[in-house]
């Protein structure tokens, strides 16, 4: 699955670059809806993000490219790796800015990890 | 293009759907993102959205998919459709709430309507 | 009816100038509170907003004026004039940026489009 | 000058009424607006705010009415009133829920202040 | 007790200089914070803020100090003193930008004011 | 260091509980502030967040609180710890949420990682 966003000013650290944290919030969201589309019914949530690199900064106007695949899938859980491009508008040339994997687990309606239905 | 969007609290309104201008927020986003990955170099802006009908209200958790494709093409102007399904997690079949089209002219460096390259 | 907003940081998209879709989002909030001062009792929910045409860019700084007031009524929808105005603050002088239609249905606790109360 | 705005799931502290910090933002920038309005040209900061006093909880959907006026001018500052108001929009009543005054002065362009045109 | 934060593109207004009403909306924040870790139990609501005087403007990037403490107690109302400090990381002097008095008062679970509990 | 949040609408995944996202914004922004009053004049970036563990929900109206101590120093990077609890404001006791280490570079003018100054 891929996702795009663009960087606006309400979204840039007091340095004029993107602000990590606004970063991680979309890697956060878009692994949750690759899951969820992956797995209907299942209620997931958030268990692990794995060690992060900001490999180089990111500049208002970039359009970043959002890869998501399945990476690992346990009984209970399942992990998506996250890549993120930036794509250099002018020339149309994208760089890898960041990658990680993010791990859910599914809970039933007590709050209990269940196991994950085959897909 | 396909891109993705899940609904939380800060994107309700106060009756608890999903507030409308919120959705026409990530309508312009994303058409203005696909017409800039067609034509890498130009400058792109918004000159008109179509008439919109919100066909139906959108509640929190619902997984938005906006579905993006090029319309028609003119010397200076290129307009896109934008779809936008909710996808019901629970049962995973999905329902449009809303298309448009959205057109966006490409600028030069005076701030002119200019040629669209070919593509 | 009568609205005002300045245009600061957190509105504006990559280019430095005011995001179409935030002004999209102002339009839907102000004309929906027309209608709802104008029928106390009624919940509206937007149904439609017509063709957009962004005339001019608007810059940071900018106070914005909205301009609202009903313009035709159906039986059990309603619908609304907002043009929106930008004022150059050190000449006085505004501009117009922005005219639509939004229509409204109100809405009986059951969730289906009821009629209006004359006014 | 009256302003309005709707009360949305993002504006509520965690007990689900208005967050009072969001309350002084709005009396902020509409009494700014006001001052700018009034004094075309003069770039005005705001100096301070009276004491405010939160006299009733406003809750989710409420309507505010924002009532701006001029309350004194000196040479190089001006004081004008915000009384804010919060509609029940099924009674149509409105109740007074706050009321402040906010001082601006004038800035030239090396960021001094300068006195205040009459008008 | 002490809280800090950093001024980033979304908390400006339209000079470029943080907005006034976000610094509010932030000593509202943590004082309430002050007073609900003081009196465990207690559900506070803000009844008032002494006036403000904004002292200085304070740029982008800088790193803003609160410091929070109780000033007055009552039989059913506290008050805290905030005072904001703005540091200049390259020097790391600090300058006072902000001091007021907010008030809270304990409520119980009907909605009145009830006495606070001896700490 | 410590650091305090409380958790409002805003803030929430549509659960209800508190977007992970959003910590891990807080954890970014607190440590940069951290880094950037140790070393007065270092112009620091995040370059790498350690792998990061939700150990459990956090509900609307906890107070977070942060705690922040430099971990490891090199020649030019520095590592500090955040680790997230969540104070039951009822009970007054609080609970671990989260930890981790986040590292930064000190940059020169140019852009290039330099030696830390000695503190």
């Amino acid at each position: 699955m891929e996702n795009y966003k663009v960087v606006r000013p309400v979204h840039l650290n007091h340095y004029g670059y993107l602000f990590g944290g606004e970063l991680l919030k979309w890697v956060d969201e878009i692994s949750w809806i690759a899951a969820s589309r992956d797995y209907p019914g299942c209620k997931f949530v958030t268990v692990s993000m794995d060690r992060v690199e900001f490999m180089r900064s990111v500049r208002q106007g970039s359009v970043l490219r959002f890869e998501v695949s399945r990476f690992q899938v346990g009984s209970t859980s399942v992990q998506y790796t996250v890549t993120v491009y930036s794509d250099d508008l002018d020339s149309g040339r994208e760089e890898q800015v960041f990658s990680t994997h993010v791990t859910f687990v599914c809970l039933n309606d007590a709050g209990h990890n269940t196991l994950l239905p085959n897909t």
